[in-house]
């Protein structure tokens, strides 16, 4: 199969190329480099130390006598868009190539709108190239949990059964995202929806809940193959904030309660949600929706199991929640699509949390604790970002 | 009250502009001209004639004796709008500024990515500087009930309390929008929806069906006080073709079977909605949606009333329905909030129908035929819009 990965030089997207053409799929990314300009703009870096994408190439070849072909250029550019498809003319097409960070989206107008107008008119010209080029390619675009927020009744994996005033129709779930990276995958998935619709474009959208962990058997094979490990403030995950936190013998900043409570799921899990998607397609004018997650945990919990790992004491300190956002609440959400075509989790072990705590404990010199606090304050509509040292 | 209305040249928010000035509210208006662009771009035209925005404003002074300000720019422009707000201070905003034609969003990848680009930044270029210049001003956003589609359960007033294994919430209600525009009005609602919420803006939502009609008390004092009357296959709704066609001698073009139904409303009704959100706002932090139509008609519906009133026999084509949608559904939409509020409602009637004819009559020389036709095909990813005569 040819698959081209969009964003293929970032966290998830880079080991995801390498999966694919592992099993021997050829396998294309694109990228622009944003994910790179970001840490440039923020002065954060990944903690674990990234080689240049051409780099990389060059090691994946050697390591593994494969080729990726390469393309570099931005989504929002069409006319690079219908170019590239046209070139590599895709069976799959794998879509991580979104501004990911709610905190980023959260900066200021300006950054809102950099996430919207990337994010929204990026797929727009994906779909449209798609429509042109390779109709018959099955699209797998990344979404968000986020995008369904924190409802009080179950989640269901995009579609409900509603009945009312003894009707009944399955119909789109109600979007409640809470920030506007997390509204600018709600307008994607709308927007994919009304192509499958119209142009019999087949589709899966995978809801991903927050991914933890950095090592894949792919990566693992040479250090310049390494993917990212984000723990700054903008860009970091709550599970890899912590680990860093407890490592340098910070206290583990929780957000509000602490009782928000989300989907999560190990990245090799991620590699392989995106094969049994790819290795199931979505039939033709299918927009279909996986909730991809393989356990539910509370930012409380996290702070639990590392504090429980960690070899010396952990404290834990409860700042006022940055977001805007339901810090004690009903959660729980379906996730059998996955389970069903064959998934195997590998759920939260406190020898993941051990192995990501060496990790850090390797590049602890690279750690810099200033990058950690959240600069980003949802309720201003202009935060100052940048490094920021707590009294304490 | 000092209120602002963005798009105040344009169809609708023209008339309103003039409702709230003569009711002796202080009005603004700010607009870029963007609906006379469209014009030139397909070589269009209104059937009445429209004068120049200055011009309307100062026949407006002469004959009412009100003055209206005016601000000439983009709401893409993040620091028109900051300044525009900041000189005015208004207590609310009627925001109608949004490219607002289905077929024009579905021309070419182009024109969809202008529509939600120009829709969604505008509208977030709004928000922000609501949330710094004027931040307790009561938004009336103008939407659409296109954003439902047409579900096969009743339609609600932007939410539905929905009872799912055993437990009950009120959400969003799910949206099903047929077009790239009708979704950048999605796009928008989910926004405003999240800035309420985030930054206590207040917001109503008019989630507004068809519009009929040209005349109202104010525009009918000066031939320079007139809006616009768009029979077009871009930017021209049902009723004013089928009147045109009706009065020219044409055949009625149904798109498909003609059971495609709509909430439809009188442009006077239209005034006395956003006159009366206006008078009861939001509440701080309230996101709260009305359906804004006053009765329930199909596209057959329509032609028959259009046959029944015509004074020559009035013949109907059914054409291949360009755009991709049912053409015969369950249609019931709740619309009970405005009228609580005191909307009554124009029906329509002969004699509105009557007086569209007699409109169109006395402009009848300035009908073009080719520019009925509809050439926008959704099904295509790139239509040849212009001027066509179809073979009769």
């Amino acid at each position: 199969m040819r698959v081209l990965v969009l964003g293929g030089d970032g966290y998830l997207g880079w080991p995801t190329a390498l999966d694919l053409s592992a099993k021997g799929d050829e396998v294309g990314v694109v990228d622009n480099f944003a994910r790179r300009h970001y840490d440039h703009e923020l002065g954060t870096d990944s903690l674990v130390p990234i080689a240049q994408l051409h780099r990389r190439l060059a090691v994946w070849q050697q390591v593994a006598g494969r080729h990726i072909a390469c393309f570099v250029g931005d989504l929002t550019d069409a006319g690079f868009v219908h170019e590239t498809l046209s070139a590599f003319r895709p069976d799959a097409i794998v879509h991580f190539a979104e501004q990911r960070s709610a905190p980023y989206s959260m900066i200021d107008r300006a950054h809102a709108v950099y996430t919207q107008v990337n994010n929204v008119v990026g797929t727009l010209n994906l779909l449209y190239a798609m429509a042109d080029v390779c109709p018959t390619a099955h699209l797998v675009k990344l979404g968000t949990m986020g995008e369904y927020g924190t409802p009080n009744i179950d989640i269901e994996e995009g579609f409900i059964e509603i009945t009312h005033k003894g009707r009944t129709d399955r119909l789109p779930y109600p979007k409640q995202p809470g920030s506007f990276y997390h509204l600018s995958k709600v307008h994607d998935s709308h927007n994919i929806m009304f192509a499958c619709k119209t142009w019999g474009i087949r589709a899966t959208d995978l809801n991903q809940g927050v991914v933890y962990g950095q090592a894949t058997p792919q990566t693992d094979l040479h250090p310049d193959l390494a993917t990212r490990y984000d723990y700054d403030g903008v860009f970091g995950t709550v599970l890899n904030r912590f680990i860093v936190q407890a490592v340098i013998g910070h206290p583990l900043t929780v957000y509000g309660k602490g009782g928000q409570t989300r989907g999560m799921l190990d990245i090799r899990d991620t590699l392989q949600c995106v094969g049994l998607a790819l290795a199931n397609p979505a039939a033709e004018g299918e927009y279909r929706v996986f909730n991809q997650f393989t356990e539910i945990l509370s930012v409380e919990d996290l702070a639990r199991r590392v504090a429980e790992v960690s070899p010396r004491p952990v404290e834990v300190r409860y700042l006022t929640d940055p977001r805007v956002e339901q810090e004690d609440h009903y959660y729980n959400a379906s996730h059998t699509s996955l389970l069903e075509l064959g998934l195997q989790p590998h759920l939260l072990s406190d020898e993941l949390i051990a192995s990501l705590m060496e990790l850090v404990e390797r590049h602890k010199d690279r750690v810099d604790p200033a990058a950690i606090w959240p600069t980003v304050d949802w309720r201003q509509t202009r935060s100052r970002v940048g490094r920021h040292l707590p009294e304490w």
